[in-house]
């Protein structure tokens, strides 16, 4: 019985995770504002991941800004800026990798603490870095107040929608002309070798 | 252990679909060329569905073109041509809807016959349309030479994967300087309403 439980407990994650994604698809299939579309992506996060903090830095140049955030404190979105480097957030970006700290992430050295960001006291701290067309371009944080083992599924689900993220930045630049005048079929068949010798 | 074996199955099942999702979100996050990205989700697709089958096809104008296929003749990827509402493809373009035939799927009256596909003497059809910016730019399939019965797994998947290639033909269309010049931090927080009152 402890076996079925356990199964069912695991499944039932795992379908949350498919559901999840399914709805950041959807997102990323539909026409939204870049804000909106942020926003949702924290709201589907904190609720699977039950996190007291989720934030999106977004970089402006060599700067990573928080963008977008669960309950940010008023001035702070737009004004909470690190350098690449700086901090665990800053590392993560620099290093292109993520981190996952289960309890006292305040005492890490890499840890940079700002007046302005309550999260900066919680003890768990899981982030990935946001990647588009192969290039960081911002991070993913998620925090917790108690320490929090975070686990396999988890650190990976934060990596994919960092590169989710990443996409719909990317989508976000196109002009609404782009769609309306494509042939898509010719973009693909453009990039494509012929498989048989063409006659001339 | 009936039930165990059962839950272990499905539980297999779904990770392996999280697999598929985390597997394309990296192709969305790369800069491949856009057939090398349909060619890799065809078989991915072909792996998951263990299918005989998987082709898709793109607008051009009003038409639909095959593609991309797991094993296509040649004379087939750019020739085959469908209009809108033409063949199972055609409805699900123009309806905008999935559509799943376990058996004798050429017996359906909106079935069209290629003599050079053949894919159209199969039994299973699952089809689902590929959407971009909220809009249909393409159709992908999944055939069985046997009769099949498709699961909700697998349909809610091919939804997912339309919605995901339809991405993927919106990133090939941006120049690689569109990442170089960006601030994504600016472009993100331009589309915010501002949260405290600005000072003049």
């Amino acid at each position: 019985m402890a076996k079925i439980k356990d199964l069912e407990a695991k499944f039932a994650r795992t379908e949350e995770q498919v559901r999840l994604f399914q709805k950041i698809s959807r997102l990323m299939a539909r026409d939204l504002s870049l804000q909106d579309n942020l926003h949702s992506i924290i709201g589907l996060i904190t609720d699977f991941m039950h996190c007291d903090s989720c934030l999106i830095y977004l970089m402006d140049g060599d700067d990573l800004v928080l963008c977008a955030a669960n309950n940010a404190a008023p001035n702070t979105i737009g004004q909470v800026r690190l350098k690449i480097g700086e901090g665990l957030t800053g590392w993560v970006a620099k290093e292109r990798r993520f981190v996952a700290i289960s309890r006292e992430a305040f005492l890490d050295p890499r840890f940079k603490h700002f007046a302005d960001l309550p999260e900066d006291t919680y003890e768990a701290f899981l982030s990935a870095p946001v990647i588009a067309r192969n290039k960081v371009v911002g991070v993913l944080n998620v925090q917790h107040r108690a320490p929090h083992a975070f686990s396999g599924l988890e650190m990976e689900l934060l990596t994919t929608v960092g590169e989710q993220i990443g996409c719909l930045l990317l989508l976000s630049r196109m002009p609404a002309s782009a769609l309306q005048e494509a042939n898509h079929a010719q973009l693909a068949l453009a990039s494509m070798v012929p498989v048989a010798p063409m006659v001339r």
